[in-house]
C-alpha cells in the first residue's frame, strides 16, 4: 500500500469496515477526529449481564484518544472501568433528505462509531483529563471557574478511549431518486437541521454584575455545516 | 401500589431502574412517548461476536412499539432480526450548564432508554411500518410521494421493538453549585441549544413550478422545549 492508501485505511479493522454504502465511509483519522470536533455528546455502549446498553454522556478528544468520565458509582463506569468491549458513537443529524419516493427518503448526517477497551486514567492525570473534557465541550472556561477539589476528582472516574478502531460515515447532499420518479410532481430536496446555541440564560442566583463572557456569548463549535450544525 | 403508582412504575425493570439521580427519572408510558415523538432518530445497540456496536438509524413510533428498518444486508438489521437483546436511545441536547466550578458543569437532556429484543415484521405489514416510519419523521409526506414497491418492501427489514421496559431521563434547569462557590465572580446559567429546520434546499433537478409543500416550509416536531429544540 502507498503511504496514502495506508493512512486512508488506518482505522480499518475488520470490526469497523463498512460493509454497505462503501463511499459514504472513511477510515482516517482526520476525518473521524473532525466530526468528533463538532460534538458535544457521544452514546456509549456496553454490555452488562448479557444486556446491551446505549447511553449518552459528554466527551472530549485528546490528541488520538476520547476522554468520558462519570460518577465513580455509575454502572456504565464501573463497567467500562473494567475493561469490557465498548462502542463510542457521535453523531450529527444534518437534515431530511425528501425524495420522490417513500423508499428513497433519507437524512443527512455524520457519525463516527469507535470500539475498543477504555482505561480507566490515574489519579495523577485526572485533573488534566477533567481540563481536556471541559475546553472540548466549552473552550475556554476552565480557566474562569473553580478547578476541582481532590474530593471532586475523587467522585470522578475518567476513561480513555484509544482512536484504534474506527470508521466514519457521511451521508450529505440531495436525494436519489430512481430515474423515472423523477418526472413525478412531488417536492424533493433536502430540510437542513442545525443543532445551534440560542441566546444563554443566566442563574438567577448570578450576583449583579457578572456579564456573559465570550465563550458563552461567542459560543460555536469546529466544523461546523454550511447551515451551522454541530 | 396505587393505580397510580403502578403507572409510573410500569416501564420499570431491574434492566431499566435508575440507579443514580432517580429524581431525573420516570418510568411511565407519557414520559417516555412525549421524549420519543420528540426525535428523529435513535442510537441502536446490538452485540455481534461479542463486541457491541452503537448505530444511528431512523425510527417511528406506533403506539407501544417503535419501529427501525434498513437494507435486509446490514448487520444491524440482520443480527436484530435473529432476536438478540438490544437497547434503542433516543437523546436530545438541550443546553450546555456552566456552574462556578469544572465538576459541576452539565447538560440538559431528555433521553428514553428501551431495553428488548425486536421482532420482525411479516410481509403483509410491512407497508403499514413503513408509513408508520415515514410519517413519525416528515408527517404529512406519506401520501404526497411514491409509495414503496414490491421490490423495495421486499429489499427493507422492518423491525418492532415494544416499549415494554425503559426509562426516561430529564435534565432541565439552572447549574446546582456548592454553596460557597455562588458567591465566586463566575458567569453561571444555561445555553440552551436547539436542533432545528433550516430553510429547504430544492433538489436541482427538481421541475419548475414545483413549489415546498407546507410539510416542508412549516416542518416542526412535537414536544419542543421552549428554546425550541427537537
Amino acid at each position: 500500500m502507498t503511504a496514502q492508501a495506508e493512512r486512508q485505511d488506518e482505522l480499518r479493522t475488520e470490526r469497523t469496515k463498512l460493509r454497505r454504502v462503501p463511499d459514504r465511509g472513511a477510515h482516517d483519522f482526520e476525518t473521524v477526529a473532525r466530526i468528533l470536533d463538532a460534538g458535544v455528546y457521544c452514546h456509549v455502549g456496553f454490555v452488562a449481564d448479557g444486556q446491551p446498553y446505549v447511553v449518552p454522556t459528554s466527551y472530549g478528544r485528546n490528541g488520538r484518544s476520547v476522554i468520558i468520565h462519570g460518577s465513580a458509582a455509575s454502572r456504565m463506569v464501573t463497567t467500562l472501568a473494567q475493561g469490557v468491549p465498548m462502542c463510542l458513537t457521535v453523531t450529527h443529524m444534518d437534515g431530511l433528505v425528501m425524495a420522490r419516493s417513500a423508499f428513497h427518503n433519507s437524512m443527512n448526517y455524520r457519525s463516527v462509531l469507535i470500539v475498543g477497551v477504555a482505561e480507566e486514567i490515574p489519579d495523577s492525570e485526572k485533573m488534566d483529563a477533567l481540563r481536556v473534557v471541559t475546553e472540548h465541550i466549552m473552550p475556554g472556561r476552565w480557566d474562569e471557574t473553580r478547578q476541582p477539589s481532590a474530593r471532586e476528582l475523587k467522585l470522578t472516574t475518567l476513561l480513555r478511549l484509544a482512536i484504534d478502531e474506527a470508521s466514519a460515515k457521511v451521508r450529505s447532499g440531495p436525494p436519489v431518486d430512481e430515474a423515472d420518479d423523477y418526472a413525478l410532481p412531488v417536492w424533493a430536496g433536502v430540510l437542513p437541521f442545525a443543532l445551534q446555541p440560542r441566546p444563554p440564560v443566566a442563574d438567577e442566583r448570578l450576583a449583579p454584575g457578572i456579564e456573559a463572557p465570550p465563550h458563552v456569548t461567542n459560543y460555536s463549535r469546529p466544523n461546523a455545516t454550511a447551515e451551522g450544525s454541530v
